[in-house]
């Protein structure tokens, strides 16, 4: 299992949107056929500041998902309500459910 | 969806063992009632750094995980392989696969 855990900072004047934008994604990435999870997460402690949990089989099917229309079409609507560049992240799983 | 996500750091000389006994602790939380992950991941660019990733249907699930024999025999077994105190940190999630 391949994971990307990918840490947001959004303007807060931008929450909402941002949160529509990434279920939009959300829904279409885990019909991918490399996926395994696709979690959106907000901070307990501060709304602006979201996690994208990105697991994939393969390091392949991950690079797959760069190249979907619903991550492209995410990557430009999210662009200016970031507060910061995000930051991702990448694990190895060492295993999941059932293996 | 109620998520942890912990962040460890472990000895070097304690990798293997560590990665065995997430192993057991995993292959018990995954059947507790509440849970929904429980993620072993290890970073790719630094094998002595690992994230769990345990997510539960509320907090509460989360807050009994905590009573388990299997996760106290984990928190003692560990407890000495940590080069830092481990680093918790909770996030709301906003929708799963199916919800």
């Amino acid at each position: 299992m391949y994971v990307t855990i990918v840490h947001v900072a959004v303007k807060p004047d931008n929450i909402e949107d941002f949160m529509q934008a990434c279920r939009a994604n959300h829904l279409e990435s885990v019909k991918e056929p490399g996926n395994l999870r696709f979690d959106v997460l907000q901070l307990a402690d501060d709304p602006s500041r979201f996690v994208l949990y990105e697991a994939y089989k393969t390091k392949d099917d991950a690079a797959a998902h760069k190249d979907t229309a619903h991550y492209q079409k995410w990557r430009e609507t999210v662009a200016d309500w970031m507060a910061d560049p995000r930051q991702g992240i990448t694990y190895n799983g060492l295993y999941h459910d059932g293996e």
